[in-house]
This record gives C-alpha cells, structure tokens and sequence, in this order.
C-alpha cells in the first residue's frame, strides 16, 4: 500500500468495578492495571507523537501512562468512547504515523476486525499496530501486545 | 469456543542469501537473525512443549534457538516446507497447548488469515499466537510479536 501508516489502537487496563467507582465513567485503572499498561507502552517499536483518548477515567488515565513513557501529548476524543467504530478515527485532523488512540471493547476489536478482516482477542491493557493506508480503508496487523507478553520482561504483582 | 488451544506460528529469522548459503535449503540464520529470534521467544507467555520445524536449514536453527529458551523438544516436521498450509498443522497427532510451528512465508501469512480472517504482517523472526478451537477450524489472534517489538527490551546489533 501507497502512504503507509502505523496507527496504534489500545484498549484501557484493567480498571476497578463500576460499584466501587461509583459509576462507569468513573472507573479508575487498579494498580496492577497501570503497571501493565506501562509495561506494554514500553514495548511500543515507535514513540508516539500523540495519544487520543476517550473520555471516560481508565481510558485517560491509560492515555497518560503512555504519554508519559514516552513523551507524547494526550488528547480528549469524545468519539473515543464506547460505542466507538472507525469513523472516530477518521475524524482526526491530522493523523500521524505512530498515533495512538485509547478505547474500549467490543469497539477496538470491531475495527481492528473492520481493518483486517481478523478476529482478535484484545486484552485489558493491550496495543494492537496496525499499518494502514492514507483512507484508514484497509489495513495490515504488524503486532499485537498483550500484558502477557509485556510483563515477562517488565512484571508487574499480583492484583 | 471450548477446548480452546494457543498454537504459536513462527516465522524463521534473517538468514544469509541464496547465494551465499550456496542454496535455498541451506541458508543459515545471520547472526542479528539468531539475536532477534532469541528477543522473541523470551517474550512468548507459554512455555512451548514442542517445536514443530520446516526442515529448511534457517528454519531447523529458528526452532533450536526457541528450543534452548524454554527447555523444548524439537521435531522435524516435513509438512512445513514452503508451499506449506494448514493441513501441516492438522496432521501433527498430539496438538498441546502453545505448540510452536517454524515455517516460511507467505505460507504463514496465508495460514494466520485461513484461521482468524485477518492479513498480517509478518516480518522474518515474528511470532503469532492464535487461540484454536480443537479441530483447527477457526481461531483468534491473541499476540504477534515482531522483532521491532522484542529488540525493544533485548537489543540486537545492527546488520
């Protein structure tokens, strides 16, 4: 493909349960959810110049993780939150190659389907590089990290 | 699905030119080639009871370098010969959970979309974790580490 792109999509870690946040929006990540995420954002082969984010409290804090191991500037895209499909992408202004875009399930896996063809299981916490072309209409999986594989060198405790 | 199963296909590092090794089936692994594949099965989240591999030479090396990673037994599997499909896979008698296959491309490629749908990327040394169900019908992408992901945390020398 002509004008390609890798575009990272990450879903959130784990984040505590809706009755003890009090409600879903306000969902926080448990501590062994930040540790993956930084574990897995360690692993990223490229530093992404920004990090997109739904609104929702464990999708930004997961957003700031990231950006904060690797320099990346974080922003709010309310098209991020759940119920999410491709057309939130689209809508970025200026898509660069590296940007990361933090979201939740089934919507992730749904337009990593979308772009690929391919049935993937997305973890809490995990990345998924996609290279695309220029009209985000098809893509190519080039790597999938889940906290499983992040944590064997970065390990993170026990719930 | 039940009786779900990881199976582990894995694409033989960097190897030396046709010309150099003198022929297609004798192409050893270079040297980075050798380091990246190492990189890669450290990070796998299984530990391999079998390493199934093609019987090309910088296949044969690709497997004992996972082999000596997780203490794993390596067998010589014909079937994996380039021109290889998922017959290869289905024929092995006693398919265990996070089996590896050593293979060639485009075969591994064109195996990983028979199985999840999906078109992947799938660079010399990478290593594809897909969730089976137990007839080898259809499955899930749950990690593809690349070598750009690997030699994050355990670096290669360049060339």
């Amino acid at each position: 493909m002509a004008n390609d792109m890798l575009i990272i999509l990450f879903r959130h870690g784990r984040a505590v349960s809706k009755e003890e946040a009090g409600s879903d929006e306000e969902r926080w990540l448990t501590k062994r959810g930040r540790c993956e995420v930084e574990a897995v954002a360690r692993l990223l082969p490229v530093k992404p110049p920004t990090v997109y984010t739904s609104p929702l409290r464990r999708a930004r804090e997961t957003a700031e993780v990231i950006a904060a191991v690797h320099g990346s500037s974080v922003r709010l895209h309310p098209g991020l939150a759940p119920g999410a499909d491709l057309g939130a992408l689209k809508s970025v202004e200026e898509l660069r190659d590296g940007v990361v875009f933090v979201g939740h399930n089934p919507d992730l896996e749904e337009m990593i389907e979308a772009l690929t063809g391919g049935r993937v299981r997305l973890a809490a916490g995990t990345a998924a590089g996609i290279e695309v072309d220029e009209n985000l209409a098809e893509g190519r999986l080039v790597f999938l990290i889940p906290p499983s594989v992040a944590t064997r060198v970065h390990p993170c405790e026990e719930a």
